[in-house]
Parts: C-alpha cells; sequence; structure tokens
C-alpha cells in the first residue's frame, strides 16, 4: 500500500531508479498457459525506447527486459513474473549540479519534503525511466486481453497544434516520430517541435487511447468503475494534468440530448448511435470503442534558466543540461497504451471472477 | 475488491439502492478520540441534499444519517463508523415504464449486460443516491483533516456559461443555488438553467474542488500519485466524464518555460510564484493550494424523447418522466468536496505512517 | 487496512459494537443471480444465538436479521449486501462495575492503550457478538459454495474430554447442546460443564471444521495459501489460541514416510490413502476433504475473584456478575464454520478468475 | 491479490522459483532515512542458508543478496527496495525422474491440477528456496522495528524429543546446529537425526518465535488482530500445520480462572503475573513478550519409497535422490522469525497511522 503496484487481480509492482544497477517489476495474476516470452514484451519496450528520433532524449538504453521467472518452456506458469531491465547508460555526474537545488515544475522539492531526502540523480523514482516497466507489464496485460481486443494510442496535439480528426489513420501512426495518426499534421509537428527543441523549451501533449473489441461488462458500478480506474492509471503516469473519457470536457457543454448516445437495433443486437460515452456507462464497458485522453505537461527541464531555490535556502536559477524530451507527451504514447491495457486484463479478470 | 470500498488507510464501504430500505457506509480507520456526532455529518449531507431549490430534483428525501458504531461517548473510539441513511421517499411506480428498455445514457444497459439482471428502481446502485455515502464518509475525511485544511468547492461553469475568475468570492458560494464564486454569472445561469429545465432538458457542468492549507509531503510518488488518486475519486463521482488538476488540460498548449512553477525564498520558505501544478508535483503534494476540476456530463433523465431498444430487443423511444436535475453538476459540488476530502485523509494517515 | 474487512473477492466489512443500537456488515463480491432472503441467513444466525441451552450464555438476543441492499426480487444483484443486525437485549448497567478497570484475559487493556478510550459495554468491539457478522456473511458464503461443498463443525474437545473418534456421527452434532459429533461424550460433557459452570468457573475447547467436496486447486502458492487463510480466519475468532491442519501439531513427531499421503489410481483418478495434509498441499486443496480444527481458550468473564488493576493503577480484584458463557467454544462451531466457508467462497472466485 | 505479496503498509512481493535465473522481492513501504546496506540483510540470510551443517540440505546456494533500489548513499529513501538472489547451485537434470509423477506430500499434484502446468525443478515456486525472499524482507523489517525489539527464534522439539524449557539459553540458540535454547537437547538431537538422516529419512519439529520490547497497542481488534497475521504469517511457511500462540491448544484444558493472566501494578506500571496469552489480547498486543509456535510436518522428499501415481495415471513408486534436509524444521528458525517481524513492521506502521 506504499503506492507502487497497481491493480486488484492482474497486479504489477516496480522497483528501480534512474540510476541504480537496475529496474523492474513483478507481475501477478496472470493466468497459467499463455505463450510468453522475452521478445513479446521487448517489442513494446522498444516502441517506449528513448534516442530514437531526435524529438526524444538522446539518452541510449538498451531497454532489454529479462524474465526471471513465472516463464516455463515458453509458458506462463500462474506464478509472479519477475522482470528486470538493467540500467545502462548512467551519467551520474550530469546531476551533479541539480543536486543542491530544485527544478521548478520537477518532484525534486516534494520528494525533499516528504521523505527528508532524494535520490538526484536523473529524478530518482520520479524519472520517466520508471515508466518502462509499464510498458513491460503492459506486454503481458496484451496477452491476457487476446489479439480480439486491441489497444492503441496516438498523439492528437503538441502544442497548439490539433490533429484533424478527419485524417485519422492509424496506420500512419507507426510512420511518424510522433505516434501521429494525421499524416498532414506530422510536417507541421516537425518544423514546430524543432523550433521548440532548437529554442531550448519543451512543449505539452495530448494523447488518446483507443480500445477496440472490449465486450460489454467490464467495470464496477461504484468506486471501481472502469472509467476511474483509467484515470488513475493515466494520472500516474509522468507529466499527465488532465484525463477525459469519451467527449470528456466538452460535454460541460452539452445538452442531455445531445450527450446521451441513442440506441437502436442492427443485426439483431443493440447498438449506440455515437460514442460521447467513450464507451463507458455506470462505470462498465458498453462494447463501444474505449476513448480516454490524457494531456501531458511540458518537460520541466530545459535549456532556458529558470528561478528557483536552492536547498540551503538561497535564490538561484537552473537550466538543465541533460538529455531530455522536447515534447515527453510522445513517448507517453507507448506508456499511455500499456496502462489502459493493465485496467482493461485486470478488470477482466475481475469480471470472469464474479460474473464469469 | 469489488469496487465498493474506497481509500487505503481510511478506508469507507458503502451499500444500497435508490429504492431499497436504506443505504449506508462503513468508515473504517479512523483515528480514535476525535469528537463525531450526527450533527457534524449532517450539516454536510444536507448542502448534497437534493430538493432545495428549482434547480435540483424534486425528490424529497430527509437523508437523515445515523452512527450505528464506532463513537462512544461523543469521541471516535477508532473502530469502524457505521452510518445508515434510510430511503423515505420511494416511488418505484415511477419506474414501471423504463423497467422494460435502457435509458440512453444510462448504466440500464451496461449493468444488465454485467449482471444478466438490473435493479431499475431509481437506477439501483447506480443511482445518484449513493452519493450521500460519500458525503458523510466526507464529513469524518474532514475532521481527520482538522481545521487548518480546508476542502472547497465551487461550480464555475454551466453549459457554455463560465465564471470570471476575477468576481471569484468563497463567501457567495453559500448565497445561491449553484455554488457560483461569481455573484455576477449566478443571475446568467438562473435564467439559462430555467430555460433548460423548461424546455425539459438537462445540461453539463464543470465543478472546481480547492484544498487550501494541505501540508507538503501527501501522496506516493509512482501510482499512488495524490492526483492519481483524486482522479479516479472523481471519475467515480456519477456522470463524471473528465478530470483536471492545476491547468490540466492547457499545459498541452504550453512551453516548459510558461509551465514549470518557478521558486522564490519569502520568509525564510521555499514558495512558488504560480500554481499551475495545482499543488501537487510527481505525485505529492507541494503546500500549495491543491486545485482539480470535473466535468458532468448533463443528465440523461430527460423529458424529451430519445431512441433506445428494449430489454427484448425491439426500437422503442423514451422519454423519463421522474424527478430528474436539470444540471446535476451542481449536486456534484458536495460529493466531489467529499471525495477529494476522503483522498487527502487517507493519504494523511498513510504519511504519517511511512514518513511521520 | 483498519482490519475490520475479510477476503479479497468475497469480501465482508463489519461494524458494530454489542451495545450500540446495531451491529452489521457489508457483503461485497457475491456473484449476481443467487437466490437469496432474509430466512437464508438466519437459520444459520440462529445456530450460533446464545440463551439456547444452559451452556451458553443466558443473554437473549434475537439475532434478527434485515438485508438492506443487493437483493432484488429475490436473487443477488452482485452489489454489496448490506446486513443489519439490531441490538435488542442490551443492559449497560451491567457494565459499569468494570468500566474503571481491567478484566484479566479481555482485552479490556490491550484497547485502552492502543486507542486511549474503551466502550466498555459488553467489551464494546470486542464481544463475541461481532461474530453474528461472520456467521451471517457465512450464510451468503455458503450460497457461492452451492450444495455439493459442505463446510461443517463440530466440537472434540471440553476442557481435559476428548471425543473418541471412532463414534464420529455428523447427524449427532445437532441432537445436543454442544454440536458434539460424538453421543457418549455427550453425557461426560453435560455433566463435566455443569459442575465447571456451577462454579463459576469456565472452560477451554477445541472445534473442528471439516469441508467436503472442495475440488482440487484452490489456493495460492505463496503467502494466500489456503491454509494460511484458514488460519487467520480461525485466529481472528474472539479467543482462538491455536491452528492446526490436518495432522497439525503431530506432524513435528512424524516420519516423512509416516506423514505424507501416499497416492493410487482410483476409478481411473488419483486418490490420497491419508489425509494428514488435511486437504492442502502446498496452500492449494487437494480434493480430499480439508480439516481444520483451533483451541478456544476460556471464557475470561468468570464469577471467581481475580487479581487485577483499575484504570487509575491500584491494585483490585474483579468477579464478571454479567451473562457469560461457561464454554464459549461452543458458540466458537458455528462462527469457524462460517469463516472456513468465507475462505473458500473467496478462493473459489479467485481461482475461478486466474485459471478458470 | 495473486498471493505473493504480503502485508499491508510494510509491504513485500515475492518471484522466482529454484531453479530460474534468481529469485527475489520488492520491498515496499520501508520508512525514509534508515541505514541499510547489503550486509545488513547478508547476515540473515547466512543464518537460513542451507549446507551449513549435515542437518540440512547439501545445496550450496550463495544466496548473496544485491540491493537493486530504494537505496542511497547508505540509507533507505522510502521508495521500494528491490533485492536479487541469483541461483547459482542449480541441477535441474536431478529433476528428469520426477517431472512425471507427483512426490507424496510435495505440491506437485496440486499445481499441476491449478495451473494445468508445473515447474518440477526443485518444486519451482514452492520451493523452500523462495523463504530466502522471506528473511531478506524479514532483515528491513528488523531495521524498522529498531534495537529495542527483539525477534528471536527456537528449535523446541525434533520427532517426539522436546527441549527441557527449564534449561532455555538464548546464548546457547546459535551454539548448535538447531537453533536449539537447551544445550543437552543438543547432543540428544545430533544422535537422533544423524539416525533419521542415515536411514533415509526426515523428521517434523517445532518452531517457537518470541518477540521481546513490543510495545502495547499493536494490532487490530477484528479480522487483522496482530496473532491473526502472525498465524497467518507462519502458516504460510512452506511445511506448516500448526501454530499456537501463547498457551495455545493447551489452552482447550483450561479453567478461566487458570488461563486469564492476572494483573498487579508494579513500579507504577500494570504488569500481568503470566503469560498464558502469548502478549496478544483481543487482537493487540499488551506489551509482555510475544509468543508464538509452529509445528513443521517431515520433509517429504525422502529416500525410502513411497507409493504415487505418474502424470499419466499409472501406480508407480518413488524415492527422492536429490539433496534434502532430513528436518527441515530447522531452517524454518530464521524464516519464522522474519516473518513475525515482518507483521510487527507492518502492524507498527498501521498502529502509527491510526493512534500515532
Amino acid at each position: 500500500m506504499s503506492g507502487n503496484s497497481f491493480g486488484c487481480l492482474f497486479q504489477f509492482t516496480t522497483f528501480g531508479e534512474s540510476h541504480g544497477p537496475a529496474i523492474g517489476c513483478v507481475v501477478d495474476g496472470t493466468p497459467p498457459n499463455i505463450n510468453l516470452n522475452e521478445e513479446d514484451i521487448q517489442v513494446w519496450l522498444n516502441k517506449r525506447k528513448p534516442g530514437q528520433s531526435r524529438f526524444t532524449t538522446q539518452r541510449n538504453e538498451a531497454d532489454k527486459v529479462k524474465i526471471l521467472s513465472g516463464v516455463f518452456k515458453g509458458k506462463t506458469t500462474g506464478t509472479p513474473i519477475g522482470l528486470l531491465i538493467e540500467n545502462t547508460d548512467q551519467r551520474s555526474k550530469d546531476y551533479n549540479d541539480i543536486k543542491d537545488l530544485y527544478r521548478p515544475g520537477h518532484a525534486d522539492y516534494t520528494y525533499q519534503q516528504k521523505y527528508g531526502n532524494r535520490d538526484y540523480r536523473g529524478s530518482g523514482r520520479a524519472s520517466a525511466r520508471e515508466t518502462a516497466n509499464r510498458v513491460a507489464a503492459g506486454a503481458i496485460a496484451r496477452k491476457i486481453l487476446g489479439t480480439t481486443i486491441e489497444v492503441r494510442g496516438a498523439l492528437v496535439q503538441i502544442g497548439p497544434h490539433k490533429i484533424n480528426r478527419d485524417n485519422w489513420d492509424w496506420a500512419e501512426v507507426n510512420n511518424n516520430d510522433f505516434w501521429c495518426p494525421d499524416p498532414e499534421a506530422v510536417r507541421e509537428w516537425e518544423v514546430y517541435l524543432d523550433a521548440v527543441r532548437k529554442s531550448g523549451s519543451s512543449v505539452g501533449a495530448i494523447v488518446e487511447i483507443v480500445c477496440q473489441g472490449v465486450p460489454v461488462g467490464l467495470g464496477n458500478p461504484v468506486f471501481d468503475k472502469l472509467d476511474a480506474d483509467i484515470a488513475k492509471a493515466l494520472m500516474s503516469i509522468n507529466a499527465a494534468k488532465g484525463i477525459e473519457i469519451g467527449a470528456g470536457f466538452s460535454t460541460a457543454e452539452l445538452r442531455g440530448e445531445e450527450n446521451a448516445d441513442e440506441m437502436r437495433m442492427q443485426n439483431g443486437n443493440p447498438t449506440f448511435t455515437s460514442n460521447n460515452a467513450g464507451g463507458i456507462l455506470g462505470g462498465i464497458s458498453t462494447g463501444q470503442d474505449i476513448v480516454a485522453r490524457f494531456a501531458v505537461k511540458p518537460t520541466s527541464s530545459i535549456l532556458k534558466p529558470r528561478k528557483t531555490v536552492t536547498t540551503s535556502g538561497e535564490n538561484t536559477e537552473v537550466s538543465t543540461k541533460g538529455r531530455h524530451d522536447p515534447c515527453v507527451g510522445i513517448r507517453g504514447v507507448p506508456v499511455g497504451e500499456a496502462m489502459v491495457a493493465c485496467v482493461l486484463a485486470d478488470h477482466m479478470l475481475r469480471h470472469k471472477a464474479q460474473c464469469g
């Protein structure tokens, strides 16, 4: 209950700092006899891995995952799956100049005040590096979800630049450095983000996660609503500041007759004629696409000098020189996918337990 | 783990449907020797109670809370506090005409599909009535938070009509039927919502919760971030579709240097010169005001006829005749306050356990 | 996490003191569409109810249970089942003479030291009355287990007097005041316990719980072993001081070849030729009878004067005059059954989730 | 919730099989700023390590622990402590002859039936090797308990041979191969266990854990009683079949006036004149020594041939040739100590949260 575990039946517990010997996680509750090998996990880690374009940090981590337990003869045994990812590109000396001050927008100050200490190397536990564990757990969650459920993410806005939803093409998402589904936006974003990067600044973004094929009935009615658990999952990602399900904040401006998705029979089945609900009603999946978005704030580590204070209480300025992301939202896409996949896998098992 | 409990150390478990004999909850983990009586809880329930103006449902529930356990001689004993609220104004016959169909925007369809049954009277467990339990638990949470922490809520938007933040006056919040902090907006909202109500429609809203006096250090760094738990808490409220912390979705458009709150020494203490973070960095409270917002969709029960299907698979239309809220977001204010208070009380105890 | 909830997926949370207005519990996680009414629960409560013979306390509680939620049209809905049992026979004045001292063997001293307060009326939360909630939850657990699994208990020892296991007859258990399966022991026990009672003393006992029809495969391999959860369940019962599974403590004296149950094929199925394991190997049920025993210490409230101290720190003596059980182990039988039934129901749902 | 985590606030999650690349655990909830290095953990692992005398298995594991996270500059940071212990002495071929049959008294059959698979190498997850993780977590728990609380264990019975409690000398425990506190019993045990070992058999034992210096007030009153959590902790240890607290099963034979520990004022403090309660009343520590015992069944892997069945359903015999313990109860001592230390640390944090 110290907050490093996520999920109820499909549960994973993470450990590790950016600059320790390794990070890793224990994935518990996986059903037995699912085919699983390291490559199944590695493919997703490779998507999250930094240093793949000029738009993400140039830190060069192999992010090579090892399965330490829970798999025998290529199949899950039902016992906990221990995963280990060694840290290979640590340059702790990069952090000497920030160990005595609090970087604005970072967790430096709050960690120090909470714990009376702080592993300042690469932000320690607050590093985006921790999210590699989430992606690894998400890879296993996808195995539980099976092939009929697809969890995909895309970047739909960088700074003020939104995609044109009419251009949405999932096939495009893997063709550019942004997970952008709109090929026209890509060109605009490249120019824009290059300028941001060269100016030593950073910018925020919005990520959208879409889950197709989710059966009706997942989720619980009161506190552990499917959308409540997705909200927690996404808000727990570093730099997330806002969450929406379906029509989200725009529902505030809608009338009841505009918002509530009407139903019609189609081929003998009840269907919805719209999806403002984002695939969830009363906390339970409707069978429509689940649609969630989260806003990612701009990276706080920037070259531009910022006013701050030292740990000993003096005013100063800081400009971060380490290797950082001009738009950390880009790497938020595979992490958001993974977290939502974990929520779905957990609720799938919970639903099977009670109503299966 | 079936989703009817909330919180870790300060934990409450709710039960009850809209049209059963009673609803109630068990509040566990309260520290001993806190002064507590029924009136301490009743004052908050009275704020949430429907039927107090023409802008909320005319259902007339006394919402009278009874303390069944956990309090002895006016003080908490440290054992679970059982709370009971009897249902007194049940008109189950109101629901006969909806028992064989799925109301658009409601949980009727998902409950039926998940459980293979449905208590259709007043939406059963999905009724907003369940939130009375949350307000009751929140009243106890406030006792734990003490007098130096203040958790307050306000309605900042109804339909397209936002408040003018320059007019914000907390004292105004209790002077109108909307928990509106902007007296000028009130007049506009009255006219607007009267029109909505008379047209048999409904409209969405945005609620803002502000917590003053929260000490630095509450929250956990990875999954149980303070903002992640607030996101879950608020998204678990009926009709919530979006959550923001601090600058929220607008951070997507900000540059790093615009977003990260700078720090300066003031009277010997580190302070922030802005609060885009909404009082939380790295999942841990900064000591600034915690600011959270949630979007509430328009009530789905409206007089206007809507297309839907019957439980036996025929197309039909429905127009809800029961007593309902033209803007359920109004009653979301005390519920949102309560949920955030519960999150803070829980994290206060958790922080004391590990770092106190 | 304050210790008033039990179970993971089938979870119940209890509240209430002996002398408050009511006790009750919330039973969460029950599958939907199970037939359930108050009488289904009441029959088990009646078995536990005090005052049914001269061998149990003469306190006269109706122990009448009310279902407040979670059941609609005679079937469980899958939402939490709220249960309420009013306290009707409270004689708080009986407790005035013990409010300023600590009764030896009772929780008076530890409650006072832990919480800085104490509801001294009928031991407050530490009263055996709390176990009525467990029996009620157990009745619902039995519904989940279905008719092929039978959970039964018996008293196998009172004071130094053990049953003769050769005489074991389950049909006898309901024919005497002791849940004794050995009709010959009954006569001996009656004489013995009458003498104990008349002397103003009390005596301990051993309860045995046997579960027939449990399928192979329930339980988890490491911490949440089926036997570990049964051990916790039984040790959480008031006055329990020891737990055994199968051959229990006698295994300390056995050789490997005497203890390990051998296997043979029988009618095409693997079977065991003995059951020292008590139906559990490696924390997982084997398909054999699950056999658990627990020792119940003698009631601490006795007429014989005992040395103690007052809350203000003076030596004194106490002799308890209220209505009490000469052998509280008798009433431990239905409580033990209920707790084991709850563990089995929980693990049945957990097994279905992961391996179903 | 798949059963590989233990504890509430001080929680550890283990992974790893006997013959995978490594075992390990994540220890979460440790307070920050506690001095901790690998040697602090290693000393306890060395006590549990096999191969230290002819009375334990000759498997030769270094059991060398690595701290992967959660410690910075020699102090805990408050974030999860990742621990890794590599498996170095794996002889998987030893297990080829048991992969197609079920060893009596082992978890082979139940694992296969539960999961539909089985890692038969060294019993996989059911191996006693898993307990190294518990000892490692226990070492950290001891750091939380501090120097005023001492958790010690001793072997008090091997086969039919009990110690003479009058000879109890804690200093002797580290002077022999049995953790035996009675030097006279040691000589007897050596002769006895040598004979057992040479005959290719094994024998059970009883372990006693004593905790000195535990303050009054730890534990919760109903389900999470301190003794209930200790019972679960000890029953979760491989081969445990029975648990006692204080006078344990012997209380069944006691009268109320014999069992209830009387109280007297001593130097201004309430004290007890005996300790049948084993230091726990009503689930809460009394401040006396906490005394718990557990029975460990004889090792099921023995040279003597035993009847069993094959996985394909044929009758056969098995005699285990691998390296095994003639009395696995010996190695149960450091494991039992560790588990009780973990329970105490957890309840210490829980108590601080609610009542601190």
